[in-house]
């Protein structure tokens, strides 16, 4: 057994008195074995760590998997294997669909366990190249679609061209569906694309996977005095934010640096989401910069800060960085805030 | 209430004595409200419909959903709302995340219900317009990204290059991360393109989404003797197969239609899969051309034709078209199956 990962949650399993793990989440299935399941597949975590798979991607995951492939063929099966080896007591995730775990449930004692969730809040070192590298490929191909100069374009063109200009630089795909929306619609944090000529202000929210790992950047253009204004109060959110990020202080407490700022200005209502959340083989990960969210912060976890300011039926704005916490926190990239 | 399949659904629960019906599914709850949503939401399906969002979405909801939007603030504000309502008895979908069914199973008696994916399983005229619409635009992609010409570009380059297409055709976007694999990766049915240049066979299996519907289609191009040999086997199946489709018999009968040709040829365990899925908003919908759905098959469904055969470290071939079942099965689209 050489995974140190799997090392640690064998022992947080020990602990708890659990025999077995059973991972459903394909990406917490790829950061155990590096086989990134498409269609179907259970892990189960124990002495001798198995993943069972269908019998289609049995050859695409034995060339992958650091770890034992096993034909998936019946949950009776599979919960009789795991019953012979002596399974009684079972951690579940908590994504795990309520259909399976109904076929669980009747052989094993299930408990929700985030042993894999809470193992990657910390980043090794190949992982946060992964991600500067991520964000390098999608800063890079922000600046080389300079949407100053094609401010003709529509909002889907100007979408499609910075996601080939991402795959021309060496990424494998977006991290998520880019949002390119502009005029009233960026009032929409989750606008999709139009296909309409760009208004003012532009705002876009975009990134890209590379080697699994995700970038996550925002950049707003602004335009008139009003959005100068606004930008300003959430540049100095984000700006503040980032400064009060220490290891050792809770994630609601950087989530407040930023609201208290908003607030101060008189747009309590206009933040309408958190802070930032964490990113890496998924785009959201735990923990969160929210009102909510007391996890303490940790060397090595990396969390956006992106705080916007929403105003109906006009516009908004959004700036977002992807922080690295060493002694303080970092800022993944060098793309400059304000674009003109 | 105006929405006929909130009103078919009303009924089903009202006959097993469900109050309510909550719905986590995004894609069922587009297809209920129109309203697609891309981070959080729960829909309740109950005298008045409602979805429960996050703040952030509100606006974004509201502007789309045929039904109406409450801002989501808690579980233990949801539950009360809705045991003040009268529910006491709450269908949940199979796809309910575990941790969320036990923040449910403290208040409500739940049971998992498949109302809406069974609906979901005949399709409207307008929505086999929209899937016909995908496949015209998959196809004339494929037509004009002329492989044979291009065959000293990358599987990267090739699928990218689709993919750009595909969106000036009209598609929002890929339905699937596009499988375009060649040489002995062909044998890999969920192989992912690579940056090397084109070797033989070639397969391709592609599909966009056109307002939200998916369309999905294989196409293998052969070279030498064997390749040509084993691509009339399945393109035997496939035929024969089709042939095979009329409402009122089981979809595990087509799959043996398919099946019993290619065992009677050798190559039995060299079919890995199922015969074929059913699509519609998502790539894979119930029911399927498989060995154990026995589903009778009912007009207006749209189910793939997908047999294929994979020899382990040469070379696999799969041929894939969507077939709209009316009086018989009829294939959407009219790609050739031979491309040379």
């Amino acid at each position: 057994m050489t995974n140190p990962n799997i090392k640690n949650i064998l022992k947080k399993m020990d602990e708890k008195g659990y025999e077995g793990y059973l991972l459903n989440n394909f990406t917490n299935i790829g950061y155990i074995s590096n086989y990134f399941p498409t269609s179907f597949a259970f892990c189960i975590i124990k002495e001798d760590p198995v993943i069972f798979v269908s019998k289609m991607d049995m050859e695409i995951a034995k060339n992958s998997s650091s770890i034992d492939i096993i034909e998936f063929e019946s949950f009776s099966k599979m919960n009789e294997l795991l019953k012979n080896e002596g399974i009684s007591n079972l951690a579940i995730e908590p994504s795990l669909q309520v259909d399976t775990f109904k076929k669980l449930e009747k052989d094993f004692k299930c408990n929700v366990e985030e042993f894999v969730n809470l193992e990657r809040m910390i980043k090794s070192q190949d992982e946060v190249s992964k991600i500067t590298k991520a964000t390098e490929i999608s800063q890079k191909s922000f600046i080389e679609l300079d949407i100053l100069s094609n401010k003709n374009k529509t909002e889907v063109e100007l979408a499609y061209e910075l996601g080939k200009l991402m795959r021309f630089n060496g990424a494998t795909k977006e991290s998520f569906d880019t949002i390119l929306s502009s005029g009233s619609n960026t009032s929409l944090p989750h606008s999709t694309p139009r296909n309409t000529p760009l208004k003012e202000p532009i705002l876009v929210d975009w990134g890209v996977k590379y080697n699994h790992y995700c970038s996550d950047n925002t950049r707003t253009i602004v335009y008139t005095e009003k959005q100068f204004e606004i930008f300003d109060v959430v540049l100095e959110a984000h700006h503040k934010a980032i400064k009060a990020i220490k290891p050792g202080i809770k994630c609601c407490e950087v989530d407040k640096v930023a609201r208290d700022i908003i607030s101060d200005y008189g747009y309590k209502d206009n933040f309408i989401h958190s802070t930032g959340h964490s990113l890496g083989l998924d785009i959201h990960e735990a923990p969160n910069f929210s009102t909510k969210d007391d996890t303490v912060i940790e060397k090595d976890m990396v969390i956006t800060v992106e705080p916007g300011i929403y105003l109906e039926d006009e516009f908004g704005v959004r700036i977002e960085d992807t922080i690295h916490i060493q002694n303080k926190g970092k800022i993944i990239g060098n793309l400059p805030h304000r674009i003109y």
